[in-house]
């Protein structure tokens, strides 16, 4: 939950005639997400969100998501699309921070993902693939298979103390990734975290996707194995192959897999797993006494990293060539 | 900022269709209030708050919050206004709390309040009073006069490390209070926490009153001066004699001032700058190391006690008989 950011009613009033949707005739600050501060902002035009970015947001960045969110909009995917403004700006500055209006999805995101919740997804992640193929910004994935060691780094001396042997195992693991990583994987824009609470349904049908702040250039195959490992493992941490499987057939239905993609899924999915794996055990470490939020469980992530190097082919994720 | 409890996606579209607003659209923890969580929840009806009643609100109170907001909304107060489920109830129960859906109400809180804002307050308030004249139920205030004594026990001990000699000014302002504290003014509900961020205001029109969670039966006078402490000092500390003057004047052009409580103003102002002193006193007092809630200052209540010992009269505050 997080408002980080207080603002006026009239400084509010001011910005928000900037975009020409009637008066401001409501805001309440939201209790959701975890790097900037949102609103939800009702004015004589209707429903929008506000969203102050905060500093764990590089300024730099936001030309890249905010034009991502227009270009993906404008494709017809089901996103946020940022208001302009009538000087044509999408960004403006609110309380001292860089400040964008969206407009408002409607749709819940799910607590208990089914298998029609799954191949929702994956066919909205094709959709959202083949949309971003011409968006003519990147943005270099900072947490991508170079950005794992200095994270890993930071947690070698302690992370023995979550789980004994930890720090050998992430050692190999790392080791491994790193000689082993495919090149050459069709790329893209991809969403990059692309977890259960940042898509939302009406009922089973896929209403919005939201929070493009981990938004890269990457291998768009690795967009799908991290949706795997958000979507398709159970709250006991078992694989649900059934779940997998109606992922990525309703993916490859709109995008179908090339031949290298298919044989990397094992080592993606490994991949996918230490990426996440390592920012919670960073974050872990750094839990400041007495704080309220409670950080992410790593050891969800290494299970899920243990399953995938069990793993041998496509066919341990439900695929059958 | 509050949300206490999270409401997952299928329980709250099982609540939601207990009260004929048609399907659940979305929901969204509100980052406002300090005692229970509040969700905006959108229908095909239209947009609603949620409230899941938390451990500081004591259920048997909840059927007077609940049935004065209706008593109140269908007297023509803007205020938020309990829908029935079909079974014809307004409380529920919702992950295991209490909880009721209210209509939402549009406005901002003004967090500069001007003069007009003063005088469309004291209006209202006037209003209120009137429309809860014949509200069939009671409740005792727990934070009257009699309910101060045991809050100065709490904080006698430190008071002095928050200002030297508080102690001791608590001691003798308490015993002057109890007595002195007028007996037999008009009473009957009273909000008794109509601050700024209780208000909401489009422009300089009153558009709602919310948080009833304190109101209790009291004398109105009471209620009046709460509203002067909350709305008509500076920020550097000053008393500003022309907002309580338009205040006042708007509120007894609804209902007049009795000689008594015209001669007892200063008094009540004393007392409840005190009650709100004790209250953030004792809060400050018990902040928890690392806590991310700053607690409200409990000086401004002091220097406005100050100011009240030192009026004569209600020519004080702006009144000229």
């Amino acid at each position: 939950m997080a408002v980080y950011t207080e603002v006026a009613d009239e400084d509010l009033a001011a910005f928000v005639a900037r975009y020409g949707i009637g008066r401001l005739l409501s805001y309440k600050g939201i209790a959701e997400g975890v790097e900037n501060s949102n609103f939800l902002v009702h004015t004589e035009a209707g429903h929008f969100i506000l969203t102050l970015y905060e500093k764990r947001v590089n300024p730099a960045d936001l030309p890249f998501f905010i034009g991502l969110m227009q270009h993906l909009a404008e494709k017809g995917i089901n996103c946020p699309q940022p208001l302009e403004a009538e000087d044509g700006s999408m960004l403006g500055t609110l309380a001292g921070r860089p400040a964008a209006m969206v407009t408002f999805l409607d749709g819940m995101w799910v607590r208990r993902p089914r298998l029609e919740h799954c191949a929702a997804l994956g066919q909205a992640l094709a959709e959202l693939h083949l949309a971003g193929r011409d968006f003519g910004m990147t943005r270099k994935n900072a947490l991508d298979v170079s950005g794992w060691r200095p994270l890993y780094a930071g947690c070698e001396a302690e992370a023995d103390t979550v789980v004994p042997g930890l720090s050998t195992e992430l050692a190999q693991e790392l080791t491994f990734l790193e000689a082993n990583w495919p090149k050459g994987l069709p790329g893209g824009v991809i969403h990059a975290d692309l977890f259960p609470d940042n898509v939302f349904f009406l009922g089973t049908e896929l209403s919005g996707l939201i929070d493009f702040y981990f938004a890269c250039t990457d291998a768009l195959a690795y967009d799908v194995v991290i949706c795997i490992n958000a979507w398709c493992f159970e709250a006991d941490g078992a694989f649900n192959v059934t779940k997998a499987r109606a992922l990525l057939n309703a993916y490859r239905k709109v995008r179908p897999f090339t031949e290298a993609e298919f044989a990397a899924l094992p080592v993606l999915a490994r991949g996918a797993a230490l990426r996440f794996l390592l920012t919670r055990l960073y974050d872990w470490l750094r839990v400041p006494p007495g704080a309220l939020v409670t950080p992410k469980d790593p050891t969800e992530y290494l299970k899920k990293l243990r399953f995938h190097r069990s793993a041998t082919s496509a066919r341990d994720y439900g695929l059958d060539g």
